[in-house]
């Protein structure tokens, strides 16, 4: 009879004390194979406890595999062996808390063309269209469409034609959660054996993502006015990845015949696309904001792609492409059967949030806050009387400044980090190094006050000379 | 001189009006190549506007190419070849609203094995937690750690250790958007030359995931035990992927001693990982959750992956996998520089939610739910007369019901839909038919009423005569 040590004031319930009890006699052997346990009747006289709760024990480990029943004679060990393979460290203590890696250094001035300012952002808005939507409908808790929820696409699809021109049904458009996801939805579409064409430098992101998938990404040197289609046309890329309204990093606007040489390219070949990552075309600060690229497009080969990262909050994951319909049919064949990455509440806000005119006030609201902070950067450092020349200027959410007194990339940045700057170098954009290359910066000013974007340009300058 | 209509009334801008009416002018080439534009200064005069306007107008069209300026000579049209290739109907009427190819169809009793029960999920306590969230945190827009941020991923530890015996730390935890974005990264982990065992039948999705990144799966036959280890010595794969706890879609639990046996075959060799997939692991209706395979583990060779879909609600797009230490080095190389699919403000809502307790009662109470649909089911199929025979009860939502009465799967479907009830085959779920292959069924009950549970069985069963 096996006598097992009960504690009634545990918080583990009685069966699973006994369940503990002789799951480890087993896998200590000291219960070994074909041992006859004692019969539920048995144990629970003898342990004083109600007869259903040596069942649930017997149950539970019938269930894991550790006894059988044989009718009529009663439980036995079953033959486990290797037994000495098992953690026996299963009931650990919690582990410690680690500190997370990404510790935030104490930058007075970060100057990152990543960040955005959120010091405007709609709160309460956002706040009150939740509310409504957890409210309203608990049927978003269900499982929508793959490719998002139809009302969401229908919102974007509107959005996009108004304020970019692009030109599809909502059927053709793909919500995902983030740039990055779709691109690696993009980089399966494709497969292994396309060659995707790049600019250099571009947002090495997508290159690293490309490259994940085994795919060979070639660099296509840029002049003035963008993607130089001559070297393009030199390679035997299918695909090319580009950012025709706003260069990342360099600003460069691509102009009108440069576009239609681009067009020319893709309308070649019936295999050829190009990917138009339309990353911050919402911030134009000149005019209006140029039309994408695939507005244009006569032949339905641009795969346009965005992300409310920027024009709403990085927090948001939401971004979103365009495909064109023969891509569309191979997506679907593909990756219809997944789910989509985006919660359904956070789709039906951001509906909201677009049809109710919100976004539009917004983006409004922060064209002219970045303008300001644009102007701002732009005149400091122009009054700063460093060696410097600036482009990339009247759109986005960063400034490209070329610094020429003989200094290296590196050791600025490493001065600035003395001085409490966060400097984010061009270099790194690069697949090679342009000969006679100089010192480049981005200036990312969004997320900075227009106290601490006079008061950084001016740390910078004093870490220059 | 270009007498442009102005339309005053407009909601367009006047210098829109201009700019597009010069940029359709030098599309159509009325105004060719080397045209000299007025200046702005006459231009404004003629059409009696302020110069202010005509600036506006002539710096769009400077910026998107379609003219030039030269100092002292004035503005001039580029020169732009092929313009015929550039889509005319830039400025489309907004696309017609079609209907979603995904219309839900009449069925009254829909027994997917999928679905989840959302009558008794607590909106109310949701909707405080994302109250608080929002009003707090104004951070929570700025874009998250990676892998999840850190208090989530201590949560889910926690949650992980107690309820299944999960032995990790929170850095090992990835927090992304579904169980299927989760497949993705490890498949692009393991890389193309890797063969990955899955059980037959298994849940497809996965198979279906791992061939869109070209890597071979090679089914495995199940015992009354699961997974057969002898046939899976035979492969040369080097990962396995398995359900253990509850086997999709059989349900058969995976007995102790099996368990060694796989382990013993993982720790073989150092590059040998088995994917435990805990899908439903949380919803056990006969004694406590079986405990799960990694927590058993001696050698660090088991990615564990699990979600909230099924626990919560399939619309919080959360699922998280710990990845054993060697693999968490490549993930942090590869992986480590995307931004997380997870949005910040539904990992806040959801640590608040597993940390206050919250998650632990949603749970109790859905046992309570799902296990009284659960008996019902199982009475209502065995008091129905059909000859059938019933397993994988016990544990997760749905049964597995095999008919013997000679009909074929397909004809017993489209007799069901004919009586507006969802039926959902095994065949699909298996890589080649097994001999003798009976007619089976897998019947979700979660979402269904007790007495659509009653009245549907009740249906289905008339169907079968």
């Amino acid at each position: 009879m096996l006598t097992i040590p009960l504690d009634t004031t545990s918080k583990l319930a009685l069966y699973e004390q006994i369940y503990r009890y002789i799951k480890n006699e087993i896998i200590q052997e000291t219960l070994p194979f074909q041992s006859k346990l004692p019969s539920t009747r048995g144990l629970a006289a003898h342990l004083s406890i109600s007869r259903n709760t040596v069942d649930m024990a017997y149950a539970q480990l019938l269930s894991e595999g550790y006894i059988e029943a044989f009718p009529k004679k009663g439980y036995f060990v079953s033959r486990i062996t290797a037994l000495n393979i098992i953690n026996h460290t299963e009931f650990i203590k919690n582990p410690p808390i680690t500190v997370s890696s990404k510790t935030v250094l104490p930058y007075l001035y970060d100057f990152s063309p990543f960040s955005v300012d959120l010091s405007h952002f709609p709160y309460q808005t956002w706040h009150q269209l939740s509310k409504n939507c957890l409210q309203d409908n608990a049927d978003l808790f269900l499982l929508g469409d793959s490719q998002g929820d139809l009302s969401l696409r229908q919102a974007i699809t509107h959005y996009l034609h108004q304020s970019r021109g692009v030109n599809c049904e909502e059927d053709q458009l793909i919500v995902g959660a983030g740039v990055d996801y779709l691109l690696q939805m993009l980089a399966q579409l494709f497969g292994t054996t396309c060659h995707i064409a790049m600019e250099n430098p571009t947002y090495q992101r997508a290159n690293k993502i490309f490259k994940g998938f085994k795919i060979k990404t070639i660099p296509i040197p840029l002049d003035s006015n963008g993607l130089n289609i001559d070297a393009l046309e030199r390679t035997d890329c299918t695909i090319a990845y580009v950012t025709p309204s706003h260069q990342y990093p360099l600003g460069i606007v691509m102009p009108i015949q440069r576009r239609i040489e681009l067009l020319r390219w893709a309308n070649k070949c019936s295999h050829r696309y190009i990917i138009e990552d339309d990353h911050d075309s919402e911030f134009r600060y000149k005019g209006k904001p140029i039309p994408s690229l695939q507005s244009i497009a006569s032949c339905d080969n641009v795969i346009y792609i965005g992300t409310f990262s920027r024009a709403i909050a990085p927090a948001i994951r939401v971004g979103y492409m365009v495909l064109p319909k023969p891509l569309l049919e191979e997506y679907k064949i593909k990756f219809s059967y997944f789910a989509s990455t985006v919660s359904r509440i956070d789709q039906a806000i951001l509906t909201e949030f677009i049809n109710e005119g919100y976004f539009e006030r917004h983006l409004n609201r922060m064209r002219k806050v970045y303008k300001t902070k644009h102007d701002l950067i732009l005149s400091s450092l122009k009054s700063s009387n460093l060696p410097i020349a600036i482009s990339g200027e009247n759109a986005g959410m960063h400034l490209v400044v070329q610094l020429t007194n003989g200094m290296s990339e590196e050791s600025i940045i490493k001065r600035a980090k003395n001085n409490q700057i966060k400097l984010y170098g061009l270099k790194e954009h690069f697949f090679t190094i342009p000969k006679n290359y100089d010192s480049t910066f981005l200036f990312g000013y969004a997320n900075l006050s227009e106290a601490d974007i006079q008061k950084g340009i001016h740390q910078f300058a004093t870490t220059c000379f």
